[in-house]
Formats: structure tokens, sequence, C-alpha cells
């Protein structure tokens, strides 16, 4: 099977009707919101179609969706999922509001480290808790958690809500970090949620390790959210997995049972369709992502040395520090502007946002080239 | 166009994933839940396999969608609205909550009317609302509202959640009973929020009068909830439509701007090539539905005398009373277990539900004929 990050041209991917294509007029390279620029895999196309000739368009069931996930995630991540404690949700971030409203109390502190997914910041203070920020901080040129500042701020906190692979920074954390997260929380007593929405978009030679996996008192209390929608670029289809860890059975179980109302029939066939049949179309995936997130660093290191940008472990985001391009805080206003090129302003992701901007791998070899000649025309 | 409803034999509508089809064992004739056995109207079909072969799956955006509804809104019932006080929902009962955020305050009361669809009763309490019963009454064998006690059970509420057409009677109430429904929410000061999501399914010869059609001062701060999925069968792809009167705009400005992120792309587009394209084959739909509901009037009056029925005004739903049976206050459980055949208890919809069954019209004639054998059959 060929990349199938290259098999549309710019007209036919201009027709589609999603947000990356539609937001900005057709003069702007679209390089920014986590869609990506391929088609289906097979299963995913084979089932949606036969739904559609069956006139399958009515109320969800799961199905064997939830088997589906447990089959993958022991098959790639060794991690052993008990579909009974697990429940489908129409996305992650309606997941983690649902579960926060169980796990805290309204006014509560809950734990992100910017930058981070912007909708944190959003979904946390509308389910009534209070956002406390614990910075990554960079050792190396490498984002990680700060664990003595996470250790003060878990003094303050119920929860705290990580994000592993980490968006925008794309750094899968190392066990050892996380085995001491666990630690910390459970000190605290603090609930860990964990979004994991990335995890299978981790490149060969990294390993995702599931927060679930840990065999900590933090890990059989927290709760890990799991989708399709990003590895296999079904954001629009609205179906995400929450998953208990053994001691979280309860937490689980209090999810409203009109809670999963909003889970579309297509999502769910989508759902298990990749996780059961559409791991080899992932693998080829991750070998064009692979070679775009090099190719991005061989053409930052040539036109654009002053540039920083890390190789992700994980995810098709590529987060980049231009403050020392002398544009300003929010340097993606200047490349639309001039460059006509859109990738996600960093401010967006917290104040250690200042100054970068997230681009999005998830193309063609060849837009890749253009998006950052469209760079480099913005400081002329 | 032939019958949508006559197009898939019981075979291939075993083969669907829905709940319908899967929530009882094979030998259980399903006429139940909302869902329709038909294929979808061609522009949905063709729609929905265009978005999948340019791999159309990312984030949603509205598009023309909102102006589809209007132009259906305006040509159908004659009733203007400003997609621009409109917003997408994921469906009905997310709107109605999130609304009910807005224009409530914790713990106050909400009037239905019971029987009536039963997420009323959970949504309301799930949003820390209070829910006040106001029960239909039966003149002559039809239901309608009993505007004295509507008048004394306003007097504690703060909201008011009318369903018209209403489920599960199938009444659409004429435009005096919705005038004086008005002037009773002005005198009380209640909010009028309605859920129209029946309306496309009023029969020939019957007018549907939506209620911020009206000019009063009620209506003119009332909420809508509208969507395709009842009358083109998409529930599964989870989209609504919500509509605020003129003197509505502040209410509808106040949803969270994060509350559409789980509106998924293929209901966009199915909702858009629905109201804007699929006017031909809902005309076809209802032609084979009113058939469907004067042969089952005509089956009960030879076969089940006792069982109450009047012909709904809209909808593809059947409320009948089979009090005088006796077979207790849930004789679908009866149905169930003697006939094999599946329809909604009427005890979900209310205390004024017992002793009544729910039967579901969209489906092909023979199966009606069958429903009906079985109903019988049970009585043996």
């Amino acid at each position: 099977m060929g990349n199938p990050l290259s098999q549309y041209t710019l007209e036919e991917l201009r027709q589609r009707r999603s947000v990356k294509w539609r937001h900005y007029p057709d003069d702007v390279l679209p390089l920014w919101v986590a869609e990506m620029d391929t088609p289906p895999a097979e299963p995913i196309r084979a089932g949606l179609a036969d739904a559609l000739s069956r006139g399958d368009l009515g109320y969800s069931t799961p199905g064997g969706t939830l088997d589906a996930f447990a089959g993958f995630a022991a098959a790639r991540y060794g991690w052993t999922v008990d579909p009974a404690n697990a429940r489908l949700s129409p996305n992650v971030m309606l997941g983690v509001s649902e579960v926060l409203r169980h796990v805290t109390r309204p006014g509560d502190g809950v734990v992100i480290n910017p930058p981070v997914y912007p909708p944190f910041y959003h979904y946390i203070p509308d389910s009534g808790r209070r956002v406390i920020e614990s910075p990554l901080v960079r050792v190396d040129g490498h984002w990680t958690i700060d664990l003595e500042r996470l250790d003060r701020d878990f003094a303050d906190a119920s929860a705290y809500l990580l994000c592993n692979p980490q968006n925008p920074t794309g750094v899968a954390y190392p066990r050892e970090v996380l085995l001491a997260i666990a630690e910390l929380a459970e000190r605290h007593n603090v609930r860990v949620l964990v979004d994991e929405i990335h995890a299978p978009l981790t490149y060969p030679g990294v390993t995702h390790v599931p927060f679930l996996s840990l065999d900590t008192a933090a890990s059989r209390r927290a709760i890990a959210f799991h989708s399709a929608s990003k590895a296999w670029n079904l954001a629009g289809l609205t179906t995400a997995v929450i998953v208990g860890g053994p001691e979280a059975g309860r937490d689980i179980a209090q999810i409203s049972e009109h809670f999963g109302d909003a889970v579309g029939i297509f999502g769910v066939l989508a759902t298990e369709a990749a996780f059961a049949h559409s791991v080899p179309w992932l693998d080829s995936l991750l070998l064009g992502l692979d070679s775009n997130r090099r190719l991005l660093d061989t053409l930052l290191r040539d036109q654009l040395p002053s540039v920083g940008y890390s190789q992700p472990d994980a995810t098709y985001l590529a987060w980049l520090d231009c403050s020392e391009l002398g544009l300003g805080d929010e340097p993606a206003a200047v490349f639309l502007e001039r460059g006509r090129v859109a990738f996600n302003p960093g401010g967006a992701f917290g104040k250690p946002g200042a100054g970068h901007v997230r681009l999005n791998l998830a193309t063609s070899a060849e837009r890749i080239e253009e998006g950052v000649r469209r760079m480099v025309a913005s400081l002329g």
C-alpha cells in the first residue's frame, strides 16, 4: 500500500468540508488543526460504505468496539484492558468533563502542563473546576515534566489531566517519568486522568507506556482516554474510549447512561474497523510521518536554522520555537499574513507557547516543503 | 421513487448495527425505538459517499446547513428562520440541556407533559433542574394539553419543555392551543423550549405550526429544537439545530463555543442534504407512513378492537392504549415475552403511559401486519 499522505492533490483536498480546508481562503496552505490529508483506511471505508448501503444510520450500539480496542491495546502496548471497565464517549474532552464531575468537586483544582492542547483550558472551567498550570520545562532541547514543580502544584489539586504522548510537543514520557508522576499523585491523593489519544502515532523505536499499565496505586485509580480519531483521521465521526484502572470501576459505573447518546453509529463502526483491522494502514502512515518529521528537520536546518525543533516521539505535530525570528509572540499571525501558510498559534497552548507555532506534518512531502518555503518568504 | 419503507428484506435489516436491530434476539420483530427501516435519501447517500471518497472525516464546519434548514422552514412551514440566530447541536437533548443552563437556574422547575419522550425525565434533573409533570388529557379520544392544569403548574416553573408534534401520541397542536400556551407562558414569565424534531413528519392535510412562527411575547423569547434525524433516519449521525426567537438572541449567543465540538461532519453533511435536497424523498416516505397509519387502524379494528388508537397527526409513532387487554401496566413486556414483538413500554413515558405501548410505523406493511399478528398471539 502506498503512502496515505500523498494520495490526494491540493485540488481534491480543497473539496473537503472540514475545518482544516474551510477555515482559510484558498490561497492559504493549511498546515494547522489536527486533521490528516489521507484517505480512510480501506477497512474503515468499506465498513462505512456497507453501513450506508444498508441504511444503517440509527442509534449506535457499542458492538465489538471496546473488545477491538482491548485487542489493539494488548497487541500494540502490551496493556490489558477490561472492556467491562471501559465506555464509549462522543470525544475525549466530553469524556474528561464527565469523569471530572464524578472524581472531583466543584471548585477543585486540576493540574495541566502547558504548553498543552487548548481545550484543556476551556473544558475544566466549563466543568466548574479550576485550572492549575504546571508548565513543562525544556531540558537539552526536549520538553519534559518539572517534577519538583508538579509536587508543589499537586498540593492544591484533586486531579491531574496528563497528556501523553504530549500535544503539542510530541513527547512520549518514558516509564520512569510516569512512575515518578504516579508516586507524587499517590502522595497528594490526586486522581490522574490521562489523555492518550495520540498513542497509536508513536514512532518506531519509541515506546508508548500506557499510564494504566503501570503497577502503582495511582494508576490503578487512573482513567485513560483513547480514540481512533487522531491516528485514523476520524475526528469528524466523534468517538472516544474511556478506560478505568482496576480501582476506578465505580467511577466508570457512575457515568450517566445517557452520556453515550451522542456517540454516532459511523464513529463506532469506524473505530471498531480502525482498532480491529486497520493496523497495517497505521504502520504505512507512520512510515510516511516518520519521513516527514525528518524532512522538516532537514528543511529547517537548511533554511531556518534559528527555529527550534525537536522531532516528535509521537504525533504528527511539530512544535516550532520561532522566538529567534523576531516575529513577536504570535509568529503564526505573521506566517499567515505574509506567507499565506496556516499553523496553530502557540499562544493558545498556554503562556509557554509564546513565540511558537504548531505545524501539522500529516500531509505530503511537497506540501511540507511548500510550507517551509512560505515561512522563509514571510521573513523577506 | 418507490416506497422507502419496503426497500429492505428482514434479512438485510438484521445486518444493521443499530439499536433497533441489535437490542433483541433475532426471533423478535423490532417495532420499537425511533429508527426507520428505510435506505437513506439519495442526496444524503451520495453526499456521504462523496465525503468518504475524499477522506472528508475531519472536524465539521456548519457550511450551508443552517441556511438549508431556514430554506426548508420557509418552504414547508412558512416560518422565517434567521440562521444567525441558530446553532448546531449534537442532538436535541444535549441542546435542551445547554439552553436550560442559560435560561434557568439550578433547582428551577421545568414543566413537561406526560406521556412524553422518556429522556425529558433524565436530562432535566441531569441539568440540575426539577421536573414538573403536567399530564396531557384525552378529549374525545384525542390527547391534548390541559390548559387549566398548565396554568397552575406554570406558577412554580421557570421553563416549559413542549413537544410538538408530540411523542408518543403523534398529536400536532393546533394554532389556538399554541396561542393559549403562549399567553400562559407570558403571564407566568415561563421560558418556552419546544422540541419540534418530528415536524417534517406531519401528514398531508395537517399543519405543523412552529411555536416561533406565532406573533406573541412568549414565542419571541422561545427556543426551538429541530433535526433531520427523525424524518430522514439520521439519529446515528447526531446533529440537531437550535433556533432562537428574535428576542432569544442573547441566549443563543451564550452557548459555549465548544458546544458544537461533538457535531460530526457526516451529520452536518447529511442534515444539509436532507433539508436542501431530500424533500421529494420525505414526501414519498409520508405516503408510505400515511398508508401504514391507516393500515394499523384497520388491523386493530378487525383483530384487536379493544385497543385504543388514534391515528397520529404527525410522527411514525402509534400510541396504543392496551389497558383493556388485561395485560397489566406494561403490556410491552407481555407482547415481547409471548408474541416476540418489541414495542416501547408505555411506562417509560411517565405515569399516564401505564397500559400503553408505542409502536413504530416506519417499516413495511407486511411487518406491521406481522406485528399485529404477534400481538394477537400474545393473548392466546
